[in-house]
């Protein structure tokens, strides 16, 4: 019996859920990356906390894994930004390995990055791979809010808010939301740093795309988010007291030649112990509409999302195709195999050598 | 330029409002159907409380009206099941016009009514044409769902609860759903009633279908909903005091082989004045997932939603295609012509006499 074979590359809090998610799936696990000394060497599943061996050691070398295991797919959870990210994607598809990553930036990057998404999505090609981003967003944020315009006659503005937990995303991320700094830190910060695009500006860009918008003004403000009581961090291994930066809330605008206006406020900060996620999207028009998902178990449904999208990636055309291009997000039930419809691993073999 | 040219089929309540948001759309309405005397003859904008002439005098012989225009689709909006609707699909169908219609029988008719949608299947690929059922259900009942389930890795029951006022329907609708009726005379009429599926079951068919899963067994039960409180029912002209009824829930379920259980339980009864239309969705799995809709403008995203996919219904192939197979619901700004991609009105002309 076939199985999809994938390789984990980056191994932390992330990659560990979908690992387990995809063993459940039947996908086989044939290689494991990750630069971390304290992971190189060791098993896996030791790692991934699955509490029992799989035969897969950690590598910090992608180019000997992927010549030696020949993946199908690598899952790529590593860093958010595609600057950064690349070098990593340019070693997969050089490999003539499929992607699929949680890298925030590739949910649609075309805005953002366009000369870097069009290197790889000419390398995807001349190599007969995809490269898509997806996760968390690609329907909370994305195609569950596209749907949900699909319902609307007319729409004048669109209006997301969500939310969530820095403390689970590791200490990278609680730096980049400024856990931890002064209100001086952060209005310095604010001033001078040269910030990559919101993560919910990427997000808008997607939706503007996807309903075939043309976008005419962005606008990104950032808003502080203090503590009010002291608030342990554990990403950081620190306490945060009140008036010091518990995270921040982006306040993304996106208007639009058509009229349209869309707006996204994410907030992600240390949550008190009233916090919780939210996702709450609302259009204003004809009708006016809502939706909500009480509170979305982000982290989860971030690994979910990523390997539900596994079948949609592999059966797509090569190149950088994002969520906005893939078929509607199913549930996959039972081996992930089964849910392929028309690829087969040497459907797009560009050159075979001896 | 080039327009979609249309035929209102069935000149009530719905189409009056898809009507005007096709000619919002820059549809070209070139003719409109209706078997009601006093309709017949008027003008379309007119009866359709447009309060202006649309040139479009309304015809009660369907054929005259195909053969004379030769529109892209007709917008069938007439009666609830195949059974029914049939006659005037395979009209349509025949004369080589597409249809969408709002029977809710057709949102996914594959094991309700077999045998007459492989003939409306057959007789759709005969002519080059496609034909779908869509409307409120679409997105909110199935499409929706289907992409919450996509954010899921394993499901084990999906839950869906929604409600409408019995009291906005008229006396028929009012007298069916058992309003004013006592408990024992709901009994009497629930053993002997010969009842066709309900929608709830026909929008979980979709749902089980889109997921690739098998029914193994289905339930329908239907549960008295009684008055709390007398409450004045205007559609019928009676006060139904506490105690007897005033509508009733019916509660779907299919279980299926592979596992997953889905359940509908649907509410028409009258109103008190706490109550308001509900469209809610529940997941238990991994992880558990909610989607609410708050009050969901049921009548308004029906003709939104039938409007939005006629592109859709247009750019796909010829055959009876429900929903589940249709690309995700978009919004349509502009003009509709322009969200066509593989469409032209002469793209599946089968034959074509001098």
């Amino acid at each position: 019996m076939t199985n999809i074979r994938a390789v984990v590359y980056g191994v932390g809090a992330m990659n560990s859920v979908i690992t387990r998610y995809l063993l459940d799936k039947d996908v086989e696990i044939v290689g494991a990356i990750s630069r971390s000394p304290d992971k190189v060497g060791k098993d896996l599943g030791e790692v991934t906390g699955l509490d029992r061996r799989l035969g897969v050691s950690i590598s910090d070398d992608p180019h000997e894994v992927f010549t030696r295991t020949s993946p199908d797919i690598a899952v790529v959870a590593i860093t958010s930004y595609l600057v950064d990210a690349a070098e990593h994607f340019r070693i997969a598809l050089s490999h003539g390995v499929n992607v699929i990553t949680l890298s925030e930036e590739a949910l649609y990057p075309w805005n953002t990055a366009p000369e870097l998404t069009a290197e790889l999505d000419a390398l995807a090609k001349e190599h007969g791979v995809t490269i898509t981003g997806g996760g968390f967003q690609d329907s909370f944020w994305v195609n569950a809010v596209a749907q949900l315009m699909g319902t609307a006659h007319r729409i004048d503005s669109v209006t997301g808010t969500s939310s969530w937990n820095v403390d689970e995303y590791g200490p990278e991320l609680a730096e980049l939301q400024q856990v931890g700094a002064t209100i001086e830190e952060f209005d310095a910060w604010c001033r001078e740093a040269v910030r990559p695009p919101t993560f919910g500006r990427i997000a808008l860009d997607a939706l503007v795309a996807g309903a075939g918008l043309t976008p005419k003004q962005i606008l990104t403000r950032t808003e502080p988010e203090l503590a009010h009581e002291t608030l342990h961090c554990a990403a950081l291994g620190i306490d945060v007291p009140p008036g010091k930066c518990i995270g921040f809330t982006d306040i993304d605008e996106i208007r639009t030649e058509e009229g349209p206006v869309f707006v996204f406020r994410m907030s992600g900060r240390l949550y008190g112990p009233d916090d919780s996620d939210v996702n709450e999207w609302t259009i204003h028009g004809e009708p006016d509409l809502v939706m909500s998902n009480g509170t979305p178990p982000t982290m989860a449904t971030t690994c979910t999302q990523l390997v539900n999208r596994i079948p949609d990636v592999l059966d797509a055309d090569p190149g950088f195709v994002t969520v906005v291009d893939l078929p509607r997000l199913r549930y996959r039930h039972g081996r992930l195999h089964d849910h392929l419809s028309r690829w087969s691993s040497d459907r797009y073999i560009v050159r075979e050598e001896l």
